[in-house]
């Protein structure tokens, strides 16, 4: 109930902003609700649920870590570059390949994390997927190529925004401790 | 989580709408997003939660509900008036009058059907707040007096529509409805 009470509260906080331009608002209520719905995380949750005690491919397992956490992050960074006043296609479209990356990454290092550390480390059970017959990055790769993969959705991350100055500092950071969270 | 994905659908619906102002969007998202969080529904449900083995004054049972299930009853009517293109403040705080009443109502005759109803008819367990010992309008009232403060409410709802004409009957049949799902 606390996650329903922060919920509306996003979509809150963007409604009643005082500095954002209407439209733009429109635009970011409208790709929150998406990511937050049955084609982003609450639709990757079902997948995920249905998903114990079956093999899921790399691409399956991709389609819902997109939809899932993955749609949150995507439409948090999104929304920060909806919010700027200078509008610039050009670099939305960068920080939505930004995003889209980092949030698998984020995923991935979610797996080998799972498979790697320890409860306290984690601050959840370890081991919990492969416990509950999950397919994870880990069961699917291998420890190695999880690590090597989520080092190239990294580096995919990062040179996504070659084109900005130290105004997406904030985003390289994010980027950073998404990694650093892992080996 | 079917709930979870359905409460963002809400406010991608209105978000995409086509056909209403970009500023009367805004109002209405704010005002669902109030409605569904920690000042209306889920604040509403958390005091409800709370208040097994409590005994609560009418007042008490009365702002429990304006939040619970009445804050949106409330959102979702005035949500209308808001999508409205003439605007008219005063026949906008009629419809707001009328959607606390009718929110009230509702629970009041909510409370009733739990004592009064099987289970078959009310479609979920009946007797379930007295069995876990919650204050209902009928634990403080009786039975004969939640009736009564059910019609007075409703009264008083219909005669808040009394400036409108037939444009509002959708909303005297919603008052009328609420009202026969009883006695």
């Amino acid at each position: 109930m606390v996650g329903d009470a922060l919920q509306s509260l996003a979509f809150q906080l963007v409604a009643q902003d005082q500095q954002i331009e209407n439209g733009q608002k429109i635009k970011m209520l409208h790709l929150l609700a998406v990511a937050a719905g049955s084609r982003g995380m609450a639709g990757g949750q079902a997948i995920d649920l249905e998903s114990t005690n079956v093999v899921l491919t790399q691409a399956d397992l991709e389609i819902m870590h997109l939809h899932k956490t993955g749609a949150l992050i995507h439409a948090a960074t999104l929304m920060g570059a909806y919010s700027a006043v200078n509008k610039n296609t050009k670099k939305a479209e960068a920080v939505e390949h930004f995003s889209k990356a980092i949030g698998l990454a984020f995923q991935v290092i979610d797996d080998i994390l799972d498979a790697e550390a320890d409860t306290e480390t984690l601050g959840k059970t370890a081991g919990k997927d492969a416990d509950a017959n999950k397919s994870t990055y880990v069961t699917l790769l291998g420890l190695n190529k999880a690590k090597t993969l989520a080092n190239e959705l990294h580096q995919n991350a990062v040179n996504a925004l070659s084109g900005f100055g130290q105004e997406a500092d904030l985003l390289r950071q994010l980027a950073n401790f998404i990694m650093q969270r892992s080996f």
